[in-house]
């Protein structure tokens, strides 16, 4: 079978490799859609999870069943399934603590394009099918179901670290797509104003529409300056990143009240260490909560967010700036990723 | 200064009294919109609360502060007021251990119109000014700012105490105003299907526009069965009870699915007790969590929520239906509370 | 294979049948230690869980391993296991939900003696051996290793339940060998005065040792008016509720104070309905909470609670007051537990 | 009256000053037990909080009600009183929101010997007397009663911000006297195995005493190495931050699983920053938790507490190495906390 790769650090190509073995618990898929993701391009030039030599890449996907393990209950050949980026081993002992994205390790639910090959093949893997698959509602629009691998369910993760509660007033720090659900989630989870913070009209139009209030433009001034003005210098309840670097803690830090916290999804893939500015954070007194985490994968999480789309509460096809078709189109699809033009949020590729 | 009062057990009035005694830390108020609620005619007439003699009625209540006493920071004379119906006594023990609406006893931070006089006067008394009241923001329609001293909170209390999250199928039974804030809710808290139990017309048309998928009459059949066969057999996540009587319990718990929550808010005033089904409680083992309480009040509270008005989160003044003038029209608006006609929701009187 | 088995209701026996097969992921083991419970003699003369015929009884065992599935990872064969009563399907929807007791359906997680055979046999079945076996740890008690199977869980888990907190008052209704371990678990919980209602001596004695602070005899009086007594009109802040009928909940709604939990981990085997009193439950409005769930099995939960033992911060060998030797001893163990002389807390069955 | 204060930075000694005004809800008290905290020396030695001309020490006391305003319901001149080093402002929003101890800004509910004088002097002031004083119970050891003014709710916010849980492993970092109770929290909360990090042969006893299983001494090593080899290299569940400088959250994070939290109840005086290791925090996506507040105030909080020493749960009066008589023992007190012998864990001064 035919999938784009990671040959090395740097670079990119097609490889042709073996359709993978499905094992009993197991399933074998094809895509009918994929979608790039900013980790992609951190894996591959930015070298953020170490070198790989040939790993298909790809974590988001929609796809259908081609062939199933002997102890798979629910799915079967032939059906179409919304696939999570993370697939846990839901037995292992940090899945039985609530924290199935670290079973077998930190971080170790996360598999695809990072232990094994991705989605961007003819066929991929996935384990635990029970666990980890979830029937395609009928009608959804894939470019939606497809945001349900990872954009929708990282992004709302952001709003449970963060635990958003009626009338929070809420910075959200990043408005890529991972940040412009944050927003979408914060809105449906109760939140009042919502800061978010970014810079691309294309971001900041759509942030408008999922429930941020307010923008606030980095290119404009000093973000912790403008959101101190807007809150009458109280600052906010809540801080969600999903976006900037190892120095945007101390500023998230600087704009949270005493008992707020700020949940990150975003992954810091490079520097020594985050720094927490001590006054800020009340000399370690202020209960300013500190909270960080790759989303939750598997199969009931894909339901439940599948319900919000189902229901209209959420629109992640929003989220699709750019349209390609067949498999090809995720070599295109990964380079506008890297190029990040100015109308780019999020590309889709559908393959029939 | 006049008043409306209950005369006693089924017999209300006017009456004239003293302008009450301002204390070091409370507030004297005149009311600029008043608005009756269900649990004043439970209370005159059902005797709900147990007797009365000539105690003003009313609980929910824009005001202007006429009088501060020495203690008071924030407030001054002449400042128009959110007056939460729960006003607490914030040392007390409960109140330090998160549960204030008991301060100094189950029930007991509920004061006007129970254990002292109402706000249908001329003037009212609110312990605690610091504490209980918050500055009207500029430009809040008066009808949603009435709104937030009880069928606001209250409402969406029963979406905390049934700790509604990302997805959930919930069923709200009751849709009078308070159901409808539950409805709203639980909407902006993250449910997705929401079940609205309900028969006016009115009621199931302003249940929609707030978040509801689907409207369970009851007039038409089961609620059970209705419910059941919604979500194909499965039951609900959670469930909020917000009007009914002692054997909605036993409908609620069916419904429930393993590890779901009933919240109520609904005061239930006659009847020895509850009951709940042995087998459909999972044998006690079923993980189905059974809780209800008083709305939380004071002055953050309604801050909390006044800004969910502000940034357009919620509408409570589409629950006003009626629209009265002059403090005579408490009168009027609570007999029309009693008469209940179809076009009902919740009527308003505004004052000057 | 032989084992010890409910005929019918009201009927036990001998019977022979063929050792069960291994699954890919499961395990076969041969009980090096058994204990009978009191659900065992509510399955075969109460008829608590319906009718069966022939199944083998048991859920309380310590093991070693004779065989395991090839998916496998952790266990082998002469491995000596730690067997949790409870065994969900971790990859279940309920399990990926935080219920995995329910995996499957209300109660599904509890499968020996229920809906597959039991321990109580030359060999028995585990499903998903790495989810549901831990290793028993070197040196560790016998009797203390099976109390680790159901006892030391459900207790602890009313515990959970209730919520104790740091310096709370708590009730412990019913004080059998579950009830004896909520009272230690309640103990390094934090709470303050515990009230263990009971009373047989033996048991009462050794609630005492494990931090019962008061006994409550119901031989001697009215329980409600003894507790009221002793928290000086107050009640207590929390109510574990490990024994008692369903008129037992009417008495722990009475003692409890506003905001205050019951926890239930007693399984009701009979009778329409458990009766809430409407007064006592605050009218709705009390934030008195009741919940109830079967305790949660797997490897992780028996790895947690054997540090307790290993550690010294818990002794549930104290609880076995009668052991006996050999697989026969399983009928003369489960008849003690029928007939529960005044001597007998647990029997043990140790098969060497 | 007399009392010994900060008379600037770097230096002490006893000053003359007119006896605190009572306000309506207040009271005034004369100490009757006295303990110096490490918080006094970093306040007048190392300036932690900033310059102070003439303040008063003294945060820690056991005193006798003098007087009292007229709004207090509960205390009257002559009752004995546990006095809380945290005084909230009850009615503040950030009490209503839980952090009481942050009421009218961060940290502010701190007010003894920081925004007013503290309670080395022949009488003292308490602002919400109801709220913010105990009762005295009978025949309570006054050392352990005077350590319920800091020692005490400090070193079990350790544990609650950690969020034990039954069965975890934990680190405890310093053994002062916080990090003693810490220990004792940790164990009365349900965790398993304890390391306890000190180097002092007398806390080290203390600790073993309190539930420590395990003492790492720092001068014998590495804490990460020491801990990941005890802990077979998993590293532990949670730490407990009660020691150690602006360096000891990078170990922390070192050692902490994925899941796990550190609950930070150390006052950090001095430093621009602390650091969090990128790769130790999973590059911000490992759900290891950063946590830090100022101990709960009140009265709810002292009686919670101290029924634990009136339960025989926890015996802080261990801490107490040194005793001293009459008021003019809190200069030698002091100083001596400021020598730190190596015999010295608390000192305490009793007055008549």
């Amino acid at each position: 079978m035919k999938g784009f790769a990671m040959l090395k650090i740097g670079a990119t190509g097609w490889v042709e490799k073996e359709i993978p073995q499905c094992g009993p618990m197991d399933a074998i898929c094809r895509p009918i859609a994929l979608a790039p993701c900013t980790s992609d391009i951190h894996t591959v030039w930015a070298g953020a999870i170490g070198d790989r030599k040939d790993m298909i890449l790809g974590h988001e996907a929609v796809g259908e069943v081609v062939e199933v393990g002997s102890l798979v209950r629910d799915f079967k050949a032939g059906d179409r399934v919304l696939v999570s980026a993370i697939t846990p081993d839901w037995n292992s002992l940090q899945a039985q603590n609530g924290y199935a994205m670290h079973s077998g390790g930190m971080l170790a639910g996360w598999k695809f394009s990072n232990f094994k090959d991705g989605v961007f093949s003819e066929y991929f893997h996935v384990n635990d099918a029970d666990g980890n698959l979830a029937h395609l509602p009928e009608g959804m629009d894939l470019g939606a179901a497809c945001m349900l691998s990872d954009m929708v369910p990282t992004g709302f993760h952001g709003a449970e670290l963060a635990d958003i509660d009626f009338g929070d007033n809420v910075a959200v720090i990043g408005i890529g797509p991972v940040g412009l659900m944050s927003v979408a989630a914060a809105a449906i989870r109760g939140a009042a104003n919502i800061y978010a913070v970014g810079s691309r009209k294309i971001c900041a139009d759509l942030a408008l529409e999922f429930g941020a209030t307010d923008i606030i433009n980095y290119r404009q001034g000093n973000i912790v300056d403008q959101i101190m003005e807007k809150t009458h210098g109280e600052g906010v309840d809540k801080v969600i990143v999903a976006g900037g670097d190892n120095d945007t803690f101390a500023r998230a830090m600087t704009i949270l009240k005493p008992g707020g916290i700020i949940g990150n999804v975003n992954y810091l893939g490079e520097g020594e260490s985050i720094s927490i500015p001590r006054v800020q954070w009340g000399c370690g007194m202020g209960h300013k909560t500190l909270r960080g985490g790759l989303m939750p994968g598997g199969r009931r999480r894909s339901q439940m967010l599948a319900r919000l789309i189902q229901t209209g509460r959420i629109h992640p096809e929003r989220l699709i700036t750019h349209t390609f078709h067949g498999l090809e189109g995720v070599e295109q699809a990964l380079m506008l990723m890297k190029d990040k033009p100015r109308d780019l949020i999020k590309p889709l590729v559908l393959i029939d």
